[in-house]
């Protein structure tokens, strides 16, 4: 078979952006780099590969040629046109919650269950949340050889993770906060602050700067977040463990890009951290910087734009038998949308070439 | 007797200025009110109560004539100086460290164990660590009803919590780093841009602003960070559950004031959200924040500078029987540092006012 020819819809988004990237510093295994985006955005020149590349509008004929179609666009749009492109003959990827839970569709990481791409009955694969991503390769590792049980977990979830209205969101509220240095000592002055200076509507429900804001995603029974639900649901379904028990808090801080997680996870077997130490080393996608008596451990800011998986603050639970708990920290952009998304178009691919 | 006199030592830091701030606005049960700090700040005049007081440097004589002297003063001052006050005849009543887990000293928190604060053998009564503090007056009501057996808790750590040098870090880093709309998107470019333009050294171990850090504290055994063991060990000694497992997990977030923590708490009987919401709504220092489908939890910008603590995203755990998921805030200078030293001053001072 010749190069697969790649579509990548949402080509001007904060994933898009990245996917862009991604796929011209990556190896080139493709034909034809198609983009394309909204009508809004049909006809602007954007670079791939180190080319200029027209956008096109989204449309049924766009996928006329393509292999592989990765989605990064609004969860209402994958719902409408992945199924067009599947239907057209593309293996489509999407990065959006329509496709993750349903069962004929697989939901894959490529460090975990790349067996799970090649079983598409509808022609799609999805790629988990961000916030389930960030952790999965170092879950997934430590899973394999400990048999994971239980997992709580508390995010610190970056701004970009809302697109690139919760970035642009999060400079300006910045911007219009710095300089005052008795902003956030008193009840409600942030908001204030920026409703004077901010006309625009904030994509998150609360102010992010100066903040952290205990809510991501829509309302779910019981009080639940659909953030929280999804690194639930994805969890099980990724790692293969039905019955996996799971606590999530989902929280949004003032951070551009990456999240980081806290995470407490209970194993069938005893586990230590030099236990935990040899199977996070030995993982090829997870960098372990865990020495904090010399200041090692990872943060956002230290590991922004990359694409490991970090993992430090590993410490076994003094209270609680078989149980770690962990930082860990993934570029909700790299691994936690368009680096996975570009993972899985290359085992795709890879199976088509050698077919 | 007659009006006890107080003094107020480390008047002049961060949390002595709230500590001030709360004796002038609360009941005004005082006699005379001293202030005290280092040498450097002898001879100052500082308001409490309305009036100018002149800051007196900390010296054995400071305490002639003091019923009730409240530190909030570093460790080392506390380890030197609260014996002297103490053997002066004064109650003292430390925020330090440096006496919580002596078995001859009370560590007391007014809604949950002021029993404690009459059994004072050593005549020095401690106060707990802010993060501690910030949950203890919710999950205490919790606890008196359906007896708490496991805590696992992600903090969200304001800066200010490191005293005034943490508050004026981020309102500097944050000046520093606003009007760049592409900082924190590259790994190291926050550390290298405030590297260039602050000369001053860090409280922090890595940047705060635009960043989480998962470092608070010193270096324990085990990988543990001191402020991670504290709030285990301080939990037990004041809710009086020896046996109680907890796993903790301390970020610094940029958040000027107020601590926030994601709680994962396990009962001895079940329990639902409307239980919770029952016996939070009933204790009287808590107010209760929990309509998420209308948008209400609380954030630490919506509640800093008040006295109670606030709970929201109550959830009864999926996957965990007898478990809540809960996200709480509270002002680490007032309830979790100044109000809960002052609460404990007007035990002490009704005691003897009653004898
Ligand atoms: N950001 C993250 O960390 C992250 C992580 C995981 C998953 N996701 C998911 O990835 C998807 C994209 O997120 P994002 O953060 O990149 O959002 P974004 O920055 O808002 O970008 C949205 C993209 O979708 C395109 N689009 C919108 N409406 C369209 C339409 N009707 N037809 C065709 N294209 C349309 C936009 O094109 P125009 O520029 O022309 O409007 C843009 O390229 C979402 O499903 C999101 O939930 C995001
Ligand atoms: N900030 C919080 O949220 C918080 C919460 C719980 C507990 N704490 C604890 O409370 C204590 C005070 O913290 P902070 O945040 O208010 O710190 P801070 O802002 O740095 O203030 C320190 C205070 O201690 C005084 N001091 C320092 N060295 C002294 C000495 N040798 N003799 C007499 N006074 C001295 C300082 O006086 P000068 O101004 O004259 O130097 C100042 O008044 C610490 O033990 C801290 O761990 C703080």
């Amino acid at each position: 078979m010749s190069r697969p020819n790649l579509a990548l819809v949402g080509a001007t988004g904060a994933v898009g952006t990245v996917m862009r990237d991604i796929v011209s510093t990556r190896e080139d295994i493709w034909g034809e780099i198609r983009l394309v985006a909204s009508p809004r955005s049909a006809g602007k020149t954007l670079k791939v590969r180190g080319e200029d590349v027209v956008v096109r509008a989204l449309a049924p004929e766009v996928f006329d040629g393509i292999d592989i179609a990765i989605f990064d666009v609004p969860d209402e749009v994958s719902a409408e046109w992945v199924p067009i492109a599947a239907a057209r003959g593309a293996v489509a990827i999407d990065k959006s919650g329509t496709f993750r839970m349903q069962p004929d569709v697989p939901l894959v990481v490529p460090e975990v269950n790349p067996h799970a791409a090649a079983d598409r009955p509808r022609n799609i694969i999805s790629t988990p949340n961000c916030t389930t991503l960030s952790m999965m390769a170092a879950m997934g590792a430590l899973h394999a050889e400990y048999n994971l049980q239980e997992l709580v977990v508390a995010s610190y979830q970056a701004v970009s993770g809302a697109g690139v209205a919760g970035t642009a969101r999060l400079y300006d509220e910045v911007e219009a906060l710095a300089g005052d240095r008795g902003i956030g000592q008193v009840a409600g002055d942030v908001r204030k602050a920026l409703d004077n200076k901010l006309a625009e509507e904030s994509p998150f429900p609360a102010p992010i700067a100066f903040n952290v804001v205990p809510w991501a995603g829509s309302f779910k029974e019981g009080g639940w977040a659909s953030e929280e639900i999804k690194l639930r649901d994805e969890s099980r379904k990724i790692l293969g463990i039905p019955g996996l028990k799971v606590s999530a808090t989902c929280v949004r801080v003032p951070v551009v890009t990456t999240h980081s997680l806290a995470v407490h996870a209970r194993f069938e077997r005893e586990i230590t951290v030099a236990d935990a130490h040899r199977v996070l080393a030995a993982a090829p996608t997870v960098v372990l910087m865990d020495d904090p008596e010399k200041g090692v451990w990872p943060t956002p800011a230290a590991v922004v734009g990359t694409d490991p998986t970090y993992v430090g603050r590993v410490r076994q639970a003094i209270d609680f038998p078989n149980t770690l708990d962990l930082f860990v920290c993934g570029d909700n952009l790299r691994k936690g949308a368009a680096l996975n998304a570009a993972e899985i178009a290359e085992l795709v691919a890879r199976e088509s070439l050698s077919a």
